[in-house]
């Protein structure tokens, strides 16, 4: 081992907008790199560590410090960690900068309309029914990132172009990115 | 990076048998080795990914649950983890022993009447005054574990005596602990 600490990569945006697709792709592409790299789910994690916990502003907001505190303990041991989370609000970001070491704010910018054209959980028709309570995006606020570190479009763009925009984006930034030995 | 995945030394036992004391000397000398060393202290836990679980049969579990998520996430990395947490049932155990890999059973054995007498957090007086209900040892039980991986025993030896013992037991296994690149 270097010592180094890895990257956390927190990939943020509407539930549909390409987050965790984004994240797995970038993930692989560093694994073949041979660097260690660890992947967190929000929608994982609910199961997990923020079982329980519901979608109220403060609850979303134990839902991002829960992953920022294992972000911290993965990523100061060397690993990278790229996070896919909602992470709807403007506090929630600038917590994240103060707290965690090697922070990248990537903004997965994808317009609602196409959201919830894709649905791919169902969840906005069933948020628009009215069955689904604080729902990003129909009944909960997205506000957007005002200073993501990128961002990226993934209405506009290709999975391939996205990761290598991101791995790009990295290359260029040898103080979070510096190669495992 | 070697891809070999680190172990999960999982240090059991009263409140105040000495579990964080150990594990904090065992981990400081795995670093001093070299290898990458991870703590996971209950305590600290419950303020943080396990904030809001109570001390109930089924949140407790809950508790090491989560832990053992944390623990996995760390050691599939290839960080050596040294969790500290009463884990008072024995179903507990049969849990950690089949859900994560590397796990290695640590009863840190100390007499209850030991544990109360020394009291370093004021909290056995505060369970016998009736304050704190489900107390491991006074008003909830602690299972003894029927199979451990080793038991040190804190009463009669010293800190170092039961931290050689562990860095030994660990030596002669060498499948859990093979040194990092």
């Amino acid at each position: 081992m270097d010592g180094k600490p890895g990257s956390v990569l927190w990939f943020m945006g509407l539930s549909g907008s390409g987050k965790t697709t984004t994240a797995r792709f970038v993930a692989e592409q560093l694994r073949a790199q041979g660097r260690r790299v660890e992947m967190l789910d929000g929608d994982e994690l609910r199961e997990t560590i923020c079982k329980g916990l519901g979608f109220s502003r403060e609850e979303r907001f134990e839902n991002i410090k829960r992953m920022a505190y294992v972000a911290k303990l993965l990523s100061r041991n060397g690993i990278d960690v790229l996070v896919s989370a909602i992470t709807p609000y403007r506090e929630m970001r600038e917590y994240l900068r103060g707290q965690v070491p090697g922070y990248v704010e990537i903004y997965v910018n994808c317009p609602l309309e196409e959201c919830e054209r894709r649905d791919v959980k169902g969840l906005y028709a069933k948020a628009r029914r009215g069955e689904l309570n604080h729902f990003t995006g129909i009944s909960d606020p997205f506000e957007e990132p005002a200073h993501p570190d990128m961002t990226i479009f993934t209405a506009s763009a290709s999975l391939r172009q996205n990761g290598g925009a991101v791995l790009d984006w990295l290359d260029r930034k040898p103080r979070f990115m510096k190669a495992a030995p």
